[in-house]
């Protein structure tokens, strides 16, 4: 999916909400777990219930990493049913991912190649070669970690070479890498004011911003410092949506999270003058 | 395995040698690709080659990954083989997996307790919150990247604050985490001469090394600058060893080029007095 299209999804759904498939079997509820293949069932129905809420879905591969073959077969159906049935849906694996140029080709082939993912986030560590790799897949996007939403964003990111914070640095590097067009950057919304100074680096740039609920974070204040005239964001929400309720109406329960999410998210873009 | 365990081994074996289990379908010896689980099928004979020889085998995580489900198997298979044929083999997971803590949670089940690894190699970008979780196993160990052996490196792991280098704050910063006893780090081999500067920072520390081989390091230089009285190493070779032949002799040539490696290595720790 390209920017135009992703631009036209947001304005069209009044949206720019993207739903955490952070799927614990733990969590689900529990009639759930006499189907065959919980996880993809969980998934399918909170799916249906929102799709038309949301621009993007955004499975937590640890999540199904954890169960190893079984959990990979859950992501994959997953991801499937979602390209099938909503094809116009925006799909991050996050995966936080990165690693010398020949492997990092593997890892893209395994999320944008072998599943139809349209991104996949990316850890800059490793620095341009271990990012690059994933950039090589026409429509298809880096997310790149910047400032995270954790309390250990502040152990490195916030290390500084004169005048500039690492998360700066990275994103004024990256962007020799991709553009616009093919990069997004991860910024965490329990610092929303620190969007402005993210910003004035990356105008135009999508963000991609968890910690909206569970992490603490305020959409009018993502909003107020981050959206630009494309709108320019990608709200996530995971547990407040998908864990709103743990009873057989818990899709229903879940679509009325989203709702809320979504109507807020058009007031602020018609405020923007947006739609 | 716990440094102790782990020191005995490279005594008795006189080796530090890790290999990389970099399985790629498309480079393995064409006769085995009639088997049922070529990638399996070429880890086991490798690993009943070189097993005396080697003190950890280290999967590249990746190279599973790409093949889906199909390929987490291949990769379950191996460490379980491994586990159960040679106990005394300290495995690592070359996943380079962070995020935040209960993500990472997720991750380091996957590894540390649904498969037998005893290590998994860690981003550091996000902190204290996304490392810590993989301590929390008894006798596992977390190898955090500090400084890579790839071009990319560079970009951000020499960002300077001060007199300080990032990869140089990753090293002292994660030292309030973890220990000598649970915690090594990356790093790579073709910057053999900064391993003295490494080593006045984490002189006790296991270092892992990769790049040796094909990624141009020398194994005289990374023991001159990087051993200590515990030896400290674990220098790893995959594609040099691994895919050394393509005939079916390929275990036969693998064991040749570990040989080689193991008692090149056994010189340099009984010139340090190890042994």
């Amino acid at each position: 999916m390209n920017y135009q299209a992703l631009f036209e999804q947001i304005k069209l759904k009044k949206s720019f909400l993207c739903v955490g498939l952070d799927t614990d079997e733990k969590k689900i509820p529990e009639h759930l777990l006499k189907e065959e293949d919980p996880i993809f069932e969980f998934n399918k129905a909170i799916v249906d219930a929102t799709a038309h809420l949301v621009v993007a879905y955004k499975p937590n591969i640890a999540f199904y990493e954890c169960k190893g073959a079984k959990g990979w077969l859950s992501l994959e159906k997953t991801v499937c049913y979602i390209k099938e049935n909503y094809p116009e849906v925006f799909l991050i694996a996050d995966a936080k991912r990165g690693d010398i140029g020949n492997t990092s080709k593997m890892y893209a082939s395994a999320f944008l190649e072998n599943m139809p993912f349209d991104s996949i986030t990316v850890a800059p560590y490793m620095g341009e070669d271990s990012v690059t790799p994933f950039l090589s897949y026409k429509d298809k996007w880096v997310i790149l970690l910047a400032l995270t939403s954790n309390k250990g964003a502040f152990d490195f990111q916030f290390f500084q070479e004169g005048e500039q914070k690492l998360f700066e640095k990275v994103l004024e590097k990256s962007q020799e890498w991709g553009s616009q067009d093919n990069m997004m950057y991860v910024v965490g919304a329990t610092k929303a004011e620190m969007l402005s100074d993210i910003r004035k680096i990356a105008p135009n740039h999508f963000l991609l911003v968890p910690g909206v609920g569970a992490q603490g974070g305020s959409l009018q204040e993502v909003a107020k410092y981050g959206m630009n005239d494309h709108c320019g964001l990608l709200v996530n929400s995971s547990r407040g949506i998908i864990y709103a309720d743990s009873t057989p109406k818990f899709a229903e329960v879940a679509r009325e999270k989203a709702l809320e999410l979504q109507e807020e998210m058009a007031d602020l873009m018609d405020a923007k003058g947006i739609l």
